[in-house]
């Protein structure tokens, strides 16, 4: 556990580090500089070696990052080594196409259940995964000891599918549902807003017209 | 068009704080405090402050803020009072989840087009939107001048459909694929990467293993 204050945003920008360093490594890339990183991800190179110095000296000058031992530092720092399990709450649109996406288990994270009020989807599969009823999700959480919760249902029931997930003792909530969720401090939301986002390029984009 | 120089991350809470003074505006609430903005959003009261001060005085002293104002001052920064269309890429199941999605309209962003490749949902409506072959794409961009993007499609696809996009004149984009795409330095790129997202909510929760 590292013990030192780390901003937000140097967290995000580690896990952009890491995604992107974890395709070099498989593309067969031994090295990268912080100048190349910083062209290839838009974020200045003085941003990225402060980023990356808080978890020690990880670069050579001239040679640049061994990006293995980089992606095995971030993984370390994540705890992304263990396999996160995660329980997903909707699985309309966009609950189904996180249990389809296979971009999670490269990361060490793995949608294990899956619940929805829904009977005619309930008992199905998707990738593996059988759709539960949403009345057990406190219990099936906590017998499964998950700690990571996502909310894909809509707006008028996300608050209270937040709380069965909290009191199944999950303390990271990833929420997909436009509301925003009043919870104990100690749990930590994560908010994905599409219009949030559509809404900073129409920013940019209209001093363009 | 603003021409001072604002941080992006204020540009995202202005977002933020229009979102949510929206819902308050439609509930009657007349006013809010800086202090309640900061406790519901969970952003400090000076930050709020601070972002509302770029664009003049918005609050009145021991009144706070006018939420109908507010939200009449942030659309007009963000020129949401005109109607923004978007061309979606990539029907699958974000996709078509985000063309089912009736949080859009509200703030002014509507997607008007919608393409595929698959010739099995060529032709098909969601949402009163027809879905175009994506061969067609640049030129329908074109014609309808459309100056927003919402990439949605799997990864080997997806910097060949966002240059398709550029070409076609637009200069925002959202992309959904996990991958970085690479386009002119004008083009504004929002990456929604949900693998970042539950990595940095693994950060916060393991420290309390």
């Amino acid at each position: 556990m590292v013990e030192i204050d780390i901003p937000e945003e140097t967290i995000r920008r580690l896990m952009i580090y890491l995604r992107y360093l974890t395709r070099l490594l498989e593309a067969g890339q031994e090295n990268i500089s912080s100048g190349d990183l910083a062209n290839i991800l838009g974020i200045n190179s003085h941003q990225i070696r402060k980023d990356l110095s808080y978890f020690g000296e990880f670069g050579t000058r001239g040679v640049g990052y061994e990006t293995k031992k980089l992606v095995r530092e971030i993984r370390f720092i994540f705890k992304l080594n263990k396999k996160w399990e995660v329980a997903l709450v909707g699985v309309g649109n966009i609950g189904s196409a996180l249990l389809r996406y296979p971009g999670f288990k490269k990361q060490g994270m793995e949608i294990s259940l899956a619940f929805d009020r829904n009977s005619q989807i309930i008992g199905k599969e998707i990738s593996g995964v059988a759709i539960e009823n949403v009345c057990n999700l406190e219990k099936r959480v906590k017998e499964n000891g998950i700690m990571l919760g996502i909310v894909a249902v809509p707006p008028p029931s996300a608050q209270e599918v937040a709380e069965a997930l909290v009191s199944g003792g999950v303390t990271g909530i990833l929420n997909f549902a436009p509301t925003l969720l009043d919870l104990p401090e100690k749990i930590k939301i994560a908010q994905v807003d599409i219009a949030v986002e559509l809404g900073r390029l129409i920013y940019y984009v209209q001093g363009k017209t």
